[in-house]
């Protein structure tokens, strides 16, 4: 491990323990059933230890994810705005961050929650509590739909991850940010302020 | 490995060294590239053994891939029939195939994808020559567009995988096919035959 700054003292292998307890707490229990006290005993330290390197418990999943954003400051940013043009700031700042170095995270993250069922269940618990948690009560006019819009917001963004920066299909994989934008966009939209329901068939 | 029928016989280990260096000579020169020859010399045997076992070189990626199903012959009946209703038959085959037991398949073969480069040059080098090659003629007015068409596609079609089978992420991992149709088709169907050029802000 390289030198450090000394903004966050303390041992590196206690860091290190407290954070391998967290995924697994967190994959296990879920974000909402794990608490600070259990991690620290599967860690074998105080709680207060726990606190004092990582603050909340929010906070802890977040480092333990070593997600290369914070969803909680940039979604509401990206979300706020036109809403028909939702879908346009989305896509737009998804290719934002994957085209830039933190790209490579994002590639690492979405390796290791493809690779085994823990590790997708820590991405289900991260992607649902720290992010669709705090853009739900934007995405839809009727707060029941809100779930399935995120989901299917999700399943584009995912597959564009995916066949851009990890199975590099072209043309897409090489295609120009606005090209994307412009092809990606409508669907967005379409999942997060269009119409749903209708039965196949039923559409023009 | 459990006793075989009569059908394809020959050293297990004979054809799992064929395949191994199918597979490798595959992702690294590419299916156009490759050759029965140049495989045959890797795995150390003669080339009519290749054959043989395997058929042509097309045959011999099939079963190097272990795809559930074979889109040289499913694909094109996908595609068939009214072109406005292309979207709703991809997502409902898609879903037909995922949600049945060949959908574990589906899963592992993309973890593998996901999981190194490797992988991820066979896996595209598959969905190149294997399935877009079959279904680009088919995919716009404009021959031009067909790649960036179908590569939209399969990223939705993907990302639809990601979110359902593997992160499993709900409301739409437990989404009856139906809903799911009703939800996914039209963006599919406007990836395929929908406008796709026009730069953000110029869409209503």
């Amino acid at each position: 491990m390289a030198r450090r700054t000394g903004r966050r003292p303390g041992n590196p292998d206690t860091r290190e323990a407290i954070l391998a307890a967290a995924r697994e707490t967190f994959a296990e229990r879920g974000f909402d059933a794990a608490s600070i006290r259990g991690i620290a005993t599967s860690a074998g330290v105080d709680p207060a230890l726990v606190h004092h390197y990582f603050g909340t418990k929010e906070q802890l999943f977040k480092t333990a994810m070593d997600f290369p954003i914070d969803p909680a400051e940039v979604l509401p940013q990206v979300l706020a705005g036109a809403p028909e043009q939702v879908g346009e700031r989305l896509v737009r700042f998804f290719l934002r961050i994957w085209d830039s170095p933190a790209g490579a995270a994002g590639v690492a993250l979405m390796r290791s929650a493809v690779s085994n069922d823990w590790s997708a269940r820590l991405m289900r618990e991260f992607v649902t509590t720290q992010m669709l948690r705090h853009v739900l009560p934007k995405f839809s006019a009727d707060p029941a739909e809100a779930p399935l819009r995120a989901s299917l917001v999700a399943s584009q963004m995912a597959g564009l991850a995916m066949v851009r920066y990890v199975l590099k299909l072209e043309p897409l994989a090489s295609a120009p940010p606005e090209v994307v934008v412009a092809a990606v966009a409508p669907n967005v939209q379409r999942y997060v302020t269009g119409e749903l329901g209708a039965p196949p068939g039923q559409r023009e």
